[in-house]
């Protein structure tokens, strides 16, 4: 059993460095093969460039490195996304990944009437994403951006329901302890089946 | 006085494509300069590096594409984005353009106590998108991504008070009257003051 995680931070002692660390850990503490994928380490390229656009409508992926990522992810149970919020949503980059990735013929697949076929209906997902924000302010407040985003618009529609989503809010704010204990339920949830 | 619209799409006879003609010309017939940002001709790389993070927290945008926009924005009226909606959120190509673009030092500056100062707080923003959701169900449903990140997460933050988001909803089943009209639509709002 494998988990892939998407990590992008540009910083490499970010916080998000020290969550992707414990992810790791989590899951390899399960059992299972950690596999990361490091946007910034591939230069990886997040732009829709026409071929992909075109890609996307003949249903193939276009994009080598995003193809490799999906035949890394397709035989995983769990995929991790890790990254700051920056501007109430994800960065640029993250996003790169899901509109290049998010395929379908990968994801999922739309019948004549359009109806969705999921293609990986039992991947878990999990998001942990670090903010200044407090946490029931970008909900409340900011509309949960990254939640809607990903349980709704990208993943429930390709018919995957179990997306959770681990926003730490303020994270230059908070106590050294907190920070620890967030590493350890980082650990935790990345453990799970 | 100067309109300036950001414009991303991948595809050259899109939608989108029309609605950038269409403000344009609506700017223009109000008595503007129509400055166009075609990230995708400019091959502008959407990517936060090392040095475009270190870069925020001096205050200084470090990526020379990303400062020429932002020194022709600075003199303008009016910004106008054009882009397509996709898994719920503007593309990633529009997301690193507010990365890399809207900086302390930039759009805003923030006193020791970390109060917001506007510095562009007459600006007046549009956004215009494109999606093959319905609108309301994007508003409802999909919890109106796009409308959170620019009215409250980028521009609310930075003190500008007159932003709109203007969706066009479910662009590719709509009768060619209603795209007709959409245009008539974007080039009035485009010439508003």
């Amino acid at each position: 059993m494998k988990t892939v995680i998407v990590y992008y931070h540009p910083y490499n002692k970010s916080y998000c460095r020290a969550i992707l660390e414990a992810a790791k850990q989590g899951a390899m503490d399960a059992g299972r093969e950690a596999d990361v994928i490091d946007l910034s380490a591939d230069s990886f390229n997040p732009v829709m460039g026409k071929e992909d656009l075109q890609g996307f409508v003949r249903h193939e992926i276009i994009d080598p490195k995003a193809k490799e990522y999906f035949d890394r992810i397709k035989g995983a149970c769990h995929l991790i996304f890790i990254f700051p919020i920056w501007w109430g949503n994800m960065p640029a980059m993250v996003k790169g990944f899901i509109d290049k990735v998010v395929f379908p013929g990968s994801f999922y697949e739309q019948d004549n009437s359009g109806k969705v076929i999921p293609l990986l209906p039992n991947l878990k997902v999990t998001i942990f994403a670090t903010m200044n924000t407090p946490a029931p302010i970008y909900k409340l407040y900011f509309g949960n951006q990254v939640y809607n985003a990903m349980k709704k618009s990208v993943f429930g529609f390709a018919g995957i329901k179990d997306v959770k989503f681990v926003p730490f809010g303020t994270v230059k704010a908070v106590s050294a302890s907190k920070r620890e204990k967030w590493l350890k339920k980082a650990a935790r949830i990345a453990g799970e089946r």
